[in-house]
């Protein structure tokens, strides 16, 4: 039996914007973080993997925030797996302050990559870590499964830089993240903060690739398009622009 | 009297780039990281200056590694002041591994900043802080003054977005140091690490700005310049490609 994990970050400069806010790309990589140090602790981190040539890939994310964590604050995140199917398991995340009130919650889906085929590892078959998870149910409503929107109001093209990548060798889905939040007007990040994100990530994309970033108003809506016109990533925030 | 303050960071899996090899954007973003913990600890980080209304600004950068840092090291830094003038100080560190032997070192030049005028402010009449200052040299060569270089072999152009900016409303140094190294064949990445890194801070760039990243080979230099021509930084680097 796993037990629930807690792993403690600090909101430091770096992590804010121009109205000395944090960012919501930054608020979900410390989050992502708390999974990376979990897996780690675990013995099934990156590092782990590393000698068979597989990887953790971000499927699905989710995360809820009814109070917006602010400049230097400490941030504790407990997290724990939930469950663990043949293609993807399921990892959980409250973020608490430092007094342990509830700002958010937040759940990833992970799926398990080949670095050499760049194929999904069977986990039932390959992963004997069943021990982990914990019996605790997902705090939130799970990560929704995003559909093209109808429409798109503005569009923008990025080609794939090295700064891009991670060291999965595709962009980093924290840049993904950047790329969309980039489109908005800057009334957003003046108004009310985002109360919910829905990301799925469908393909990877790759060095020298040209993306599409599409976004929509209303509800806010993103679909990350590669050259081929393939589906990278998508996703919905529950976010309103300050009247 | 001063003293020499020592800050631990560790490399993580977000500092790597896809060969595993931490960023030169990630290692600088470290030192400069404890030049903020630094400045804080004695009282005058940008927290304590945002009463006024001021700010620190980089206008000068340099880092020589001997030994190049490497994935999950904990960097040990250590950091003082080494000199306060009318309009600058200079902050030196030591970038040391977990065992303390040297990996190299980096010197940094900063002016203050009012935020209302974006004038600087004179350090002289308005800071005591001499007390800080350390009677230890620069551990290496002082930050060059950097010129134009003669022809560039290549361009690109950035328009500034949301996620470039930071706390001082303006795009953030490490974005400029990333916009460069984005422009490098990848030979660079996969080559020798970089020896040498100079860097000249000296016009703001703001949201919305066309910026043109100039970079010419041999050695190896880049000029970031602003809509009206006006040169925003330029930077040299000691870095061969793999052959």
């Amino acid at each position: 039996m796993g037990k629930i994990g807690e792993y403690t970050y600090y909101i430091d400069a770096n992590a804010l914007d121009f109205n000395r806010r944090p960012t919501l790309s930054a608020i979900t990589d410390l989050v992502l973080a708390a999974a990376g140090d979990d897996a780690d602790r675990n013995g099934f981190g990156v590092r782990d993997l590393a000698p068979q040539n597989w990887t953790w890939v971000l499927s699905r994310f989710c995360m809820e925030l009814e109070r917006y964590p602010e400049a230097y604050d400490t941030l504790r995140v407990h997290t724990w797996v939930s469950e663990i199917g043949r293609m993807m398991t399921t990892r959980n995340f409250l973020v608490l302050n430092e007094k342990g009130e509830r700002l958010g919650a937040a759940i990833s889906n992970w799926a398990m990559l080949d670095m050499s085929s760049r194929r999904a590892v069977d986990l039932s078959a390959n992963l004997n870590y069943t021990w982990a998870v914990v019996d605790q149910p997902s705090p939130i409503e799970m990560p929704r499964r995003l559909a093209t929107p109808a429409a798109f109001a503005s569009e923008m093209t990025h080609r794939v830089v090295y700064s891009d990548l991670d060291f999965n060798r595709h962009t980093n889905a924290i840049r993904y993240l950047e790329l969309m939040v980039d489109m908005l007007p800057l009334e957003y990040h003046e108004g009310p903060h985002p109360r919910r994100l829905d990301v799925n990530f469908l393909h990877e994309s790759r060095y020298g690739d040209l993306l599409t970033v599409g976004m929509c108003c209303d509800p806010l809506q993103f679909e990350v398009r590669g050259s081929e016109g393939q589906v990278i990533c998508r996703a919905s925030m529950d976010w309103k622009a300050k009247k």
